[in-house]
Formats: C-alpha cells, sequence, structure tokens
C-alpha cells in the first residue's frame, strides 16, 4: 500500500458578498486550510491530528472525524465512491475559528479534494460539491454552499440552495480586488443565523433582489457605478454589524476611499470590500488601522476576483 | 409654424417576466400604441382624439389631457424642455387597455417619444424615462418602470425603483423568443397590486431572489437549463394566477412543450412563455387553443427578446 500523504489546500471565502446571502461567495487569496490524507489498512476515516496557526496540535477541535467538517466530508465522498481500506488524516488550519473566512468550508473542501486524490478515478473538481455540502451542514446546521463552493471551485461563485448541489461560476472583472480583513474577534455563525429576523416587507424584500441582480449585471458588464449603486445588503447587515465594534468606522472610510462597497464577510467578525486593484492595498492598510485604534489585532489580504480554488499540492 | 403630425410608436411589453417583480421588462413586437402631435398655437397640451383599435373614437378613455398617460408624458417632457406654443395629439390605441401588456405605458412612452421629435434638440431616447414615469404614476398610483422601460428603449431592461431614472438594458440570447398571449379578459392593475400580501418569509425571500438572479446568470451564459430551472414566481404569481381560467392549463401545456418558463405578463391576463425560436409558434398556437376551447377569444404575438423599442415613424 502507498503509505505517503497527500495533501490539499483549500482558500479562505467570503461569504454572502453582502447582495447574496446564502448564495454568493468569493475565494480570497493566501489564507486557507491543508489536509493531508493517507491510505491505511483500518476501515473508516480517522484523524491523526490537528495542527493550529503555529504549527502546535489544536486546542480548539475535536479529532472525532464525526465532528470534523474535513472528516465529514471525506468520508462521504469515500463512502460513494467505494473506496477501499481506510484514510488517516492530518488537518492544518490556517483559517481562524468562527473568523467569517469559511474555516469550516476550507476544512470541509480540503478534505474532499485530498481524498478525491486517493481514488483510482478521482471525480472533476466540481462534483466533489455534495460532499463538501455534508461537512458543511455538520459545521453550520444547513446547507448553505456559499462558502464551500467558492473554496471548491475559486473565484464567485452563485450557488443557491434551490439549484444544488449544482453551482454556477460568474465572470469576473479583472480591475477589481477584494480586500478582507480579519480582526482578533469571534462570532457564532449558527447563533448569528438564528438571531435573524424572519419578517421582512415585501419592499425590503423587492430592494434587496433588485440589488443582487444589478450587481451581477454590473459585474458582467463592467460599470463601476452599476455595482456600487447596488451593492447593499439592507436585509442581514443591519442585524449583525452590532456584533463587530468599528464597522461603522471601517465601512464609511472604505467607502470615503473609493470602495464599490463594504459588508462583513458571511456572519463577520471579518469585514471585506470591493474596490479598484490600485485602492486595494490602501483600503486594507486602513481597514487594519481602524481596527488597531481600537486595540484590536487584524489580518489583512488583497486577492483578485477569479482567485483560484482547491488543489492537490502534493 | 410646421403643421404637420408626428407619429411615434411604442411597443407593447411584458411586466414582472415572472423574476422581476417591478424590475423586469421585455418589448414585444407587432403590437403597440401610436401618438401624433403637431405644434399648435394655443398652450399646453390637448387631446384632439383617442382611437380604438378599429380606428373608432375610443369609448373608454378620456380626452383631459391630465387623465392620460401619453398626454402628461408628453407635457412633462415638453415643460421641462421649455416648448413653445402648444400641442395637439391624436391617441391611436393598439394595446387592449388592462391587458397586462403595457398599454398605459406605451401611450406614455409613445406620448413623450412624439413630442421630442418636436424639440428644437430631441433628447437621446434612454433621458426621456423621467417624462414616461410621470405617465405611469397617474396609471398606476407608483413608480414602476417595469412596462416603459422597455416599450422606451426596446430588449430586456432592468429596472428596479431604486436606480431609476437610470436601467440597465440586458443581453439577450438570440436563440430565445417570447410568445405573449392575451384573452379577451380585463384584470385592473391598480386593484391586483393592492390586493397583495405583504407578509413574507425569509426563505421565499431567498428562493425568489435567487431564481431572478439564476434568470440573468442563464441569459448571460445562454445556458438554458439554468434559465428554465430559475423562471419561477413563488411570490407574485400564486396570488393572482386565480383571476386568470386557464392558466394553469395554458403553463402546464407550454412547458410540456418545452418552454423555458411560463407566467403572468404583468398582473395579467395576457400570459407569456419564453421559448426557443423553433418552437415558438406552436407554443403560441397551444396557448390560444387552450382559451379557445374555454370560449375565450386571445390574441398572439411571437417576438425576439432584443424586440425594438419606440421610434418615430413620420
Amino acid at each position: 500500500m502507498d503509505n505517503k500523504y497527500i495533501t490539499a489546500f483549500a482558500p479562505a471565502s467570503i461569504g454572502n458578498l453582502a447582495v447574496g446571502f446564502d448564495m454568493l461567495g468569493l475565494a480570497i487569496e493566501g489564507a486557507g486550510d491543508r489536509v493531508s490524507v493517507r491510505k491505511v489498512s483500518e476501515k473508516g476515516v480517522s484523524i491523526k491530528e490537528i495542527y493550529d496557526l503555529n504549527g502546535n496540535p489544536h486546542a480548539g477541535l475535536s479529532k472525532n472525524s464525526n465532528e470534523n467538517t474535513a472528516s465529514i466530508a471525506a468520508q462521504a465522498l469515500w463512502q460513494a465512491e467505494n473506496g477501499q481500506d481506510g484514510i488517516e488524516m492530518l488537518i492544518y488550519k490556517g483559517i481562524p475559528l468562527q473568523s467569517g473566512m469559511g474555516s469550516s468550508a476550507a476544512s470541509a473542501v480540503a478534505g474532499a479534494v485530498a481524498v478525491n486524490a486517493l481514488l483510482d478515478s478521482p471525480l472533476p473538481i466540481a462534483e466533489l460539491m455534495p460532499y463538501v455540502l455534508e461537512g458543511e451542514k455538520f459545521a453550520s446546521g444547513g446547507i448553505h454552499a456559499d462558502n464551500v463552493a467558492p473554496s471548491l471551485i475559486g473565484g464567485m461563485v452563485f450557488c443557491p440552495p434551490s439549484y444544488l448541489p449544482k453551482i454556477t461560476s460568474i465572470d469576473v472583472p479583472k480591475n477589481i480586488s477584494s480586500v478582507l480583513v480579519h480582526p482578533d474577534l469571534i462570532v457564532n455563525t449558527e447563533e448569528s443565523r438564528n438571531g435573524l429576523t424572519n419578517n421582512y416587507s415585501m419592499s425590503q424584500w423587492l430592494e434587496q433582489q433588485s440589488y443582487l441582480a444589478g450587481f451581477l449585471l454590473g459585474l458582467q458588464h463592467n460599470d463601476l457605478a452599476l455595482i456600487k449603486n447596488n451593492m447593499h445588503d439592507v436585509i442581514i447587515e443591519p442585524q449583525r454589524v452590532g456584533s463587530v465594534v468599528c464597522f461603522d468606522d471601517i465601512k464609511t472610510s472604505a467607502m470615503e476611499m473609493g470602495a464599490l462597497g463594504c459588508s462583513l464577510s458571511g456572519s463577520g467578525p471579518s469585514i471585506f470590500a470591493l474596490c479598484e486593484n490600485d485602492i486595494a492595498p490602501d483600503v486594507k492598510a486602513k481597514m487594519m488601522d481602524i481596527f488597531n485604534s481600537n486595540n484590536i489585532n487584524s489580518q489583512g489580504w488583497v486577492s483578485p476576483l477569479n482567485s483560484s480554488g482547491a488543489y492537490v499540492e502534493s
């Protein structure tokens, strides 16, 4: 039995993207999780170790393979494809937990992509969606693909629940970058989701759907004014920003600097902005400055909109 | 003073288009209103006559220029552009009233486009939006552009209230046609609008906005499966179809024949379908057959998705 580890990388991602709650996500560059797998004689998927950002055993995650998105996704794929023997897994967390950066999604994707490489006939990457969704289901308590889909195939992805496991890649302009800043604060996705109201008026609903449609048409036509005029979340953002100090300051500053839009990444606490490439580094620095002036450490990334998805490293 | 009449034609249109309530509309070919105007010495806009489909004086419309969308739009433009003297207007209704085909919108558009041609410096056609909206406001009691916008500039138009008077033309595939069938039934748009509930759940709202976005991406990629999977109205259609007999039969038949989607045009009673060009005539015939077998006369049209907007005829 070939006993070498195969390692897959899966990037972090921005869920919701202001206008597409639960149905729009964007891969980012430079942050992600890695999962290494190898075949072993013992049946099933076992997690040998989970490492934190510093390379130490992770203090916050269980090694029970029924309680980690990487092993759950891996196991679902392995079973569906009748993989023989068992799998031993190492997980390297590169994304902070509950950061709004798709941490659990990236683990699920890296787990599935790594195990896929162990199959005699690996599946095309988009066909891993049903399995990574199994992982995400464990993490968020529902079927939401706005992190797993971009982490899997890269770029910006339209992935509404009604069409899953099919997903649609969105053509994106090359002159726009994403900026993502993660402050050292923690927000629980499931609690954040459960805290949302379920009462909306028809006019709110119409306004929000017009923003999603206008945003997509703006991307299609590379019409910066149309993008900017539609990058609004009048439904979710107002209910969630209270949990992220400095949000209003950061958004105001980003928009004053010329950003096309700025909102929470997923349920936060990370904040993202879209802007033209040339101002992206300055927007990132400004966002981090504001956190810093509030005594909050942060990390930031600038990515193209067509940032790559998951891949096998070795 | 040049005393010749100038005549403008403005096409009928399909409002809402199943997925874009109040924000998406489509021009159709072969039906529309005409408005003829000429300068006269008496100030203001006066309606000399309104003709019905048979060329007789119209029994159902007032000649008071404050009570017709054509004259209201014309007057708004004439005043804004400081038109000298007055205007005498003839209106030729080619679209049945309260048909769901944008009858009042086409009159407003034809009125504005005709008067625009009388100006020393006519405006670009899209800049007539504020004036045609004045007409539509009178007709529907609100600012809804999903009929005036396509009637004015043609094709398929994204025109949400939040972005008016700006509108966005949508790139459309050439292999898809619209089918529109108008039965001899009457539905009042304003009453239909007021009868809508204002309570929607978050999941309904998310589902519907995903359909609008998926429909637009389907058009962009000419992905027929994506268009078909998203041409659903789970919000408005269920509340309105009860007023149009045969709707369920017609929709079922159209879909069985291979249509991509079928819904009410505006608030009905007209019904439209989108389908590939080759089956469009048969779908139209089938829809009319079903009305006929219910002892309801109907008229039908097949149009390309990029059907032309309003123009000056003479």
